[in-house]
């Protein structure tokens, strides 16, 4: 059994984390971090817990972990992550980081739209974890950064028109639809229950953070550098990701064409369902679970593809997607864990 | 005092009709019909307006309704709605008719998007409802076509654009979300709460019956045949439409001079409300009221500019501007009994 | 014109006070103070009211609130109440307060469920605002103390049961429920959506500061010493109070002799709407009114009395009944400013 | 491998029981029947289990039900399944029957409550199926009664309190909330998301059909006769039962000494949690599990114990719990397939 350590478990994609780590059937959870909650088991934080696990949140020091465990999840805010990941990664464990840091390749990039790097050497070697496109980089990881909830729901659903040149990549648009726990565990009035019930709205519109994610993955996809742009918006839910992506195709083609494509791309994912084009994905149809359920549209008047992207975003699109990632990484077979009927209703 | 009947009360938007008329200054509400509550007063159906109104609903005959009312609403579902409407104007009542079946000027659009039209003649009289756009000749309409919600908030945002050749009409795209009450009061398993609650998911893309009344509207203000892609999507909620909306710009503008052509178009409009680029739209901040609230941004890496627009699809979307037209009909002051602050939170 | 301010008025309490008032027709809103806000337009805090209204927040001094008003609310939190309260008094205006400090006439009370208070002599000349059983004192009172949400809910329930000695006042229990904005505009983690949608929960047992205040009330009206048992609840949603409440019946009586007793006891009240047995209330009928929604069934097995009672606690069960308090205390209509028609849905 | 099977497999117990039993490691799901759906494959209906299973809907016909199936669950409206069970009892079939049919042990009490019951002497065989209680009996039954959800939600409430004659039973009163998802799904108004959401009401007070189910059970517990009142409530939320119970102690007791009694009662359950008295149970913290969750506050000043009671409707108050009663009947471990960690948030 891998004894295996929660870093920063009481955000959202914390506890979800502790919630598939504590039924895969491989692994043993063996430390838990909680700056705010040192000394207190995770069950007085989170009740869901109670009598499913009596460890304790501990304060985030390197060498007590380093004792308790030989893989690592690393679930902190930007800039918090990369002053802690490299000091894990030379005591030799493996790390599975759920934050921004090490998701773009080129510091540049990073600084541009966040901040300085203080870790750009470890870019390098950090592989971008998503295992349906880079499912062999990830097997022989060290560090792993998991991907954004956006940028999974995106990336997913244009892969194998870019990678098929179905479309013409200067036309993308993705508008993308959250539910709220996306914002994460943080006291703030815009995510009170009384301000989001009963309210729909767009936020950071050409300026979120996940933009650059999904044009590096999605230029790699192309061969050719891509610029697109992304609307996110609030949805008044919890959990699920929807987005609709736009772009004009490159010549005419009936939506079982692109059905016979995508088909082949997707053939051997076990994480990945088509819909027929009667059937369009839902978030309700993932919740809690780790699927990306795709689909599509042909909008023959204008000769464009609308695309149908549903995850649950702290599933596939945070916790879910790290545990698969882990698996990869410790040589298990890739679904231990994580293969969950979606809860519906 | 006009005498104003409903004809579809106990629908949502018959229900909406009913609470603006019941506080409007001038008019006297004096007749509700109701096929299936035919007997029962209103509040037995909708408890929120015991206490408030005694009425009866009552079959849809026309001689009766023709001596209670001088003025009605005709909230039906379409093709019923042609079929009673033109009995009700040749015997001498304005109609401000609710349903889709005087929208579109051209019978061969509706048989192609619905079926045949039955009352062909009275389309060239029907005057599309928008206040903003239309004002002029609605004062004068015997019949006016109230908008569709999604049309109300996709028009009035892209209108100053298309008429100021802003943006490349060629590349349009909606993108709009609207809550459950949408749908209607109708029993139906898609609209049950445990259906929609913790669920978004977009339903008949490519094929919505509210886009060729849109691409009419916007043709007109272009100056040429305009074809959009329109996505509707379903928000767990139940009131408030937001459009994103999407289209390149002629020439780059930023999104302070895109505001001065705004302010310009909608100087005098009392219910279109322009918001500050640093404070983008909600549906919660329209709620319950007749206000269309629109925002923008500028996407400078793809030229495109970005527009949202909120209103609550049961007031500016369908009642309250009903009301607004009968207002201009009727040769009153345009914001009688609409004038309501929003409900936050 | 009278002229009005709201001091704390960027709280949802306050807020209402605002959407009330800019529709009243004989005050004029003339301050409204936000320590937090000071120098912000209230339309940048809540875009609800963007184009209603241009009014800035101002800090809390008492000579220009006293320069620019003839009347006040306060809606501050307990014990800030108590601090700024006696000043205005003093200079001759009149207030409502929305805040528990002046609600419990005997000092000692206030200390065994609150502190020390510190104005114990302005609590002699407060009363406690519910018009339908202090209309005549609230109308010559310089300060009112406007009644909880909870208490209002129940005290409106009881009243004529009570008065009429209907129930056994040693059983009663009050289960009330309430929506989020109860707790106000506070950024803490229990508020949060994703805390809140999908759950539900009792909280404060046994303990909740509106316990003795009912207590209060339903003593004065029973003639002798009430202790009641209280459980407060948190529904996901915004807005409204259900209260059940529960207690024996002193002599057997069916629904419709409790019926002709209530409508004798509340047969000039706008306010109250007493509904027939097979139509319990709901908090979605009185949504944005200042209805009390009062229904009730004998449980005949036991000899019990379930009275059912709704109201929106930001309405009737704070602002709108602070605004009828203020009508009374004016001499003006007491349903000024708050006839609203409940919005369904 | 058993093989079972799902009657009524396209409501949501329906639907949880197979979500459930696709993970389920010692048994085969190998029929689903649904009178409106045959034919289809169930991931039509419900996709949430595309590509989870190819079973597909078919009659209700016993003959290849017998074929396919050594046991069952039926998951019917009342009155159909006692038409349909006592023909797969008379086949050898074990049964978990979801529905009230076989609960009431009195044929004469089901007449009072439902209509008359056409397979009475079926009654005197089946159990009760409340494993905590009545564990032994199960492991022996051919056919469990499976209990409804409030009634599991307040027996198990109860349950220690009785046994130990904490409570004088006539002072029992049930006050509970349940989501929407208990209504089933059936399209009819009332559970649409419209009328639903930001609404709250009680409904069937004094009436509902659960009651006698509980007093059967508690008067068990008791040794004698117990009568109680029941309210039942509908939250805005999908799934989710909080029941608080109310009742006078026989003596004054702590939380703490409570605790003890509820601690012995409860040692080896697996599925009941016992909080600490400063964290109450909450709909959230069991979400998609089998657990209920208790929790209890002593109102010292009127000596009454107030019980809080959580469980997922669907999980441990329909389809978690008759697959725990399934495990028992087949001699397996009680918790398999059912031990979920709760999904929060």
């Amino acid at each position: 059994m891998t004894r295996v350590g929660v870093i920063g478990a009481t955000g959202y994609t914390g506890l979800e984390l502790v919630r598939l780590l504590l039924r895969h059937p491989k692994i043993k959870l063996t430390a838990l971090t909680s700056e705010r909650y040192v000394g207190q088991p995770i069950w007085q934080v989170f009740p869901s817990v109670i009598k499913e696990t009596d460890l304790v949140c501990q304060a985030l020091e390197v060498e007590p972990l380093v004792q308790a465990c030989d893989f690592l999840f690393t679930a902190l805010p930007h800039k918090t992550a990369m002053e802690v990941v490299p000091g894990f990664i030379q005591r030799g464990l493996k790390v599975v980081d759920l934050s921004a840091d090490f998701r773009l390749a080129d510091p540049k990039v990073y600084e541009e739209w966040y901040e300085t790097h203080t870790a750009p050497t470890l870019l390098q070697e950090a592989v971008y974890g998503i295992p349906e496109l880079h499912r062999e980089e990830i097997k022989r990881a060290t560090l792993v950064a998991n991907p954004g909830c956006y940028p999974t729901s995106v990336i997913l659903a244009l892969a194998p028109a870019l990678k098929n040149k179905l479309i013409n990549h200067r036309t993308i648009i993705a508008d993308s639809k959250s539910g709220v726990s996306g914002a994460g565990r943080s006291a703030v009035l815009s995510s009170l229950f009384t301000e989001v019930s009963e309210n729909f709205k767009a936020y950071k519109v050409t300026e979120h953070r996940h933009t650059p994610e999904m044009e590096q993955e999605l230029s790699r996809l192309a061969g050719e550098k891509v610029v697109i742009t992304f609307t996110p918006h609030l949805v008044p839910m919890k959990r699920g990701i929807l987005s609709t992506i736009y772009a004009s195709l490159t010549k005419p083609l009936s939506e079982n064409e692109i059905l016979d494509i995508y088909r082949d791309f997707y053939a051997k994912e076990k994480f990945v369902r088509l819909h027929p084009s009667d059937l369009l994905p839902s978030t309700a149809d993932v919740f809690g679970s780790n699927y990306c359920d795709l689909g599509w549209k042909v909008d023959k008047r204008n000769n464009r593809l609308i695309l149908l992207s549903a995850i649950d975003n702290l599933v596939k699109g945070a916790s879910g997607q790290a545990v698969q990632n882990m698996n990869l990484m410790l040589g298990l077979e890739e679904s231990l864990g994580i293969e969950i009927v979606p809860i519906y209703p």
